[in-house]
């Protein structure tokens, strides 16, 4: 179908009970489909949004289009889980049914307070005209899964900013209230964070200013701003688009970058002592990144797997994207390393070991499973995941562990995201040293933690599910395990 | 709300979208949920219909109402399986959209024929002042999944009997196709289940006559027949509705029953040598079971869990039932036995085990769990499922294995269904034996296995979640092993 903006727009509840249920069984019974990871019943999902621990759960929503592979009119649906793995689907919580979200409940985050979780978020709205007007919204949901939206916004469109000015992320810092906000500067149309803050978190909202970074360009617009402490590193987590490429070197369409200081002054709103701004994510595919620190002060992050402005394979069958494994953040070396949660091995099924000169790990290993190696050092090969008997289908790993490089290429292995933005991507490793991978597929995608999670690279893929070999191109010198994993309900 | 008959059979087209995504959040969030077996994305499930194998596959549809806790408007909805336990949901197969099933595409079954799938059900109609008509209707669906129906009835109803004529079960056997069906003698409204034939599945479709057992009284109605070859042993499986409890003793408000003979004379309609009318299922809930014969000869049973004119605890979630797991049916010893399929160990996660003697096996094993234990003969005593701290809120299974008796009391578990069809369940065991289970919670579903399935005792709970001790209630000589089962998406 053709997606006017009419069917874009269209309310839910002037869709059929009966078209729904044609596109979930669309969906469901997608080859492609996730398994394990948290994915739309039908339509679309991007923006992980509301990250948070409330009533004794973890919580997260997404951005939603239940309608097909479209960026219609978007709700947030709010899932909730013991342990970051196991998440159960709690249906739509946001819906864009007022006046200041008439055009899409959009990105946002949550917080906990005093027994009910605080939203924040942008109301998406056009005019007659179609004009649009970003609000920075609030909402409560209570612990029986209500939600009462605040009849006022809590921060209007400055003057200083286009109607690019949203996705607030909500902390608490000292004794106030803060909001990060992605925004494009009215008077050249180039990208900034603004921060504000407020005694309560419905307000009142007041300007501290834009962030202050030693970056030059932030490209023409920030979206996903996120602040947190890593052990104890202010670290921005956010996605410039149009970042020129001087800044710092990436292949997608739009990037997601990091910034660590050695500190962050609230009411200067500077970063002092800045690293570099750093790829979050090696792979195709991560964007919209959200993190947030639990209240025991560790810092999670999720992000959505799709781009904006990119087509994928499952657009036909009328469902798009999915959100990546939940990734626990730390400082290890001065670095930021990125590692799943613990309870990712609970989906774990029986162990199969290797070890020594291995050249297939399994010929039939299925696309749903993790796998644990290390590839000794000073070996070229290949890697081959989600392959085909001969071989000539398949996600490639080559790695050179003696010069240190690990290239990931998905060009042999089906179908591929539009438009084209290269089907490899390069990993610089130590020279001369064992590489350590741990890796998770399901069925279309594919998640490589390099090194202890020095480095991530995370990406779809859209191949047979009759491809289930996962092995090396000659015999390596490496061990290590690999586990079928279960599927986990939403 | 209430049920008015306007609102159970408003076409699922005159349903929101918004609508149907609350029922299914509701459903999906609800702590009662089934996690590893077949459940209602929303609203009713009721029996199991076309269970076969086609296209390399498994398939089972399911009598689905989508909207609430109610038998209003019936559909098929479809799964597939490569492995009996692993479900794919492919959503509705066949809606009430003809004239024939205006009113509800009921219950019915499958087979293969030249590469599609030959659907064979009851539609059901009604005229303007309620009237109703039942007709035996055909579709194809083929391996895209697209079903077509036949234009025309398969079978009228006779002169010789009610309205209630239904259920018609497809099978081959020698040249000829058969189709053995559920109905109500108009002389007497007795019960019958009658038999036709057919040279090709779409007809002609002739009557061969009623089913001659050597019973005196079915009771009213019989619903949902089968007849099988269980390792060669011609078998009936039948709902005698109103059966007399002279003909068989029974607790439930409708029985399952199974009668099995030497032989089946497929000109005369005749069982012959036929033994006892016996219980297919000792539990509490199971009802309108669905057999057949897989190419290699293997039968399959499939069970509705829940009953007609009953209501459960879930009702006010507006979702209701299950699907039982797959059994798969033997001889053995000149008993017919109920097995677990070999696939149900594949959710087994981490074996925990124990022996000697046994108070508490596990206080946190939660309600997704298998357990297999052997409890020594000559002991009584109490095995609490789902037993909190201080075992007062469990499902009770009482064993005596010195006089040989077990009971299943699901009193102190929490709500009941309702009407009260006793709150215990007793099933008679060798004396002074060693007693041997095998046991399934799927946090409101218990599947019992004893003694290697020679008797076997479905039904539904309805408990917190947060009751999760398996334990005995002393010191008891008995070993075995628990594990978590994984879950399985649909």
């Amino acid at each position: 179908m053709e997606w006017t903006r009419a069917a874009r727009y269209r309310a839910y509840d002037q869709y059929s009970a009966l078209e729904l249920m044609k596109l979930q069984a669309q969906a469901t019974a997608s080859p492609a489909q996730l398994h394990y990871h948290i994915r739309p019943q039908s339509g679309l999902l991007n923006d992980p949004n509301g990250f948070s621990y409330f009533n004794g759960e973890w919580t997260v929503f997404y951005q939603s289009f239940p309608f097909g592979a479209a960026h219609g009119l978007k709700s947030w649906v709010r899932l909730s889980s013991p342990d970051l793995v196991h998440w159960t689907n709690h249906g739509v919580a946001v819906l864009p049914d007022s006046d200041f979200d008439s055009h899409g409940a959009y990105s946002g985050s949550a917080h906990e307070v005093d027994g009910k979780l605080f939203l924040m978020y942008t109301g998406n709205h056009r005019d007659a005209d179609w004009t649009r007007t970003p609000y920075q919204l609030g909402a409560w949901l209570d612990q029986d899964g209500r939600v009462t939206k605040l009849a006022q916004p809590l921060i209007d469109q400055p003057e200083t900013v286009t109607e690019h000015f949203r996705d607030p992320q909500l902390f608490f810092h000292g004794d106030r209230w803060y909001a990060l906000l992605g925004a494009q500067r009215a008077t050249d149309q180039r990208g900034e964070m603004l921060l504000y803050s407020a005694p309560a978190v419905t307000g009142p909202w007041t300007a501290v200013g834009p962030i202050k970074l030693p970056l030059a360009d932030l490209g023409y617009m920030v979206e996903c701003p996120n602040l947190i402490s890593v052990d104890g590193v202010p670290t921005f987590v956010f996605c410039p688009q149009g970042l020129p490429q001087a800044a710092a070197s990436y292949q997608n369409i739009y990037p997601n970058m990091y910034l660590q200081g050695k500190d962050f002054d609230y009411q200067a709103a500077t970063l002092e002592g800045a690293g570099e701004l750093t790829n979050l994510d090696e792979g195709f595919d991560v964007y919209a990144s959200q993190t947030f620190n639990a209240p025991d002060g560790t810092a999670y992050l999720i992000s959505w797997v799709g781009l904006p402005d990119m087509a994928y394979p499952t657009d036909e069958q009328n469902w798009a994207n999915c959100l990546s494994q939940v990734k626990e953040l730390h400082q290890v070396d001065g670095q930021l390393v990125q590692q799943p949660v613990a309870a990712m091995t609970s989906l774990r099924q029986e162990e199969h070991r290797f070890a020594g000169e291995v050249e297939t790990i399994t010929p039939d290993g299925g696309q749903q499973l993790e796998l644990a190696v290390t590839i000794a050092a000073n070996q070229q090969g290949t890697l081959y995941l989600a392959a085909s008997v001969d071989r000539k289908q398949s996600v490639q790993l080559r790695f050179d562990t003696a010069a240190g490089e690990l290239v990931i290429d998905r060009a042999t292995s089906g179908p591929q995201p539009t438009p084209d933005h290269g089907t490899t991507r390069t990993l610089k490793l130590p020279a001369k040293a064992d590489l350590k991978l741990r890796l998770f597929l399901d069925h279309s995608l594919a998640e490589v933690f390099v090194n202890d999670g020095r480095q991530v690279a995370t990406f779809r893929y859209f191949t047979s599910q009759e491809n289930t070999a996962l092995a090396f191109d000659r015999p390596t010198t490496a061990s290590g395990s690999w586990w079928q994993l279960a599927d986990q309900n939403q």
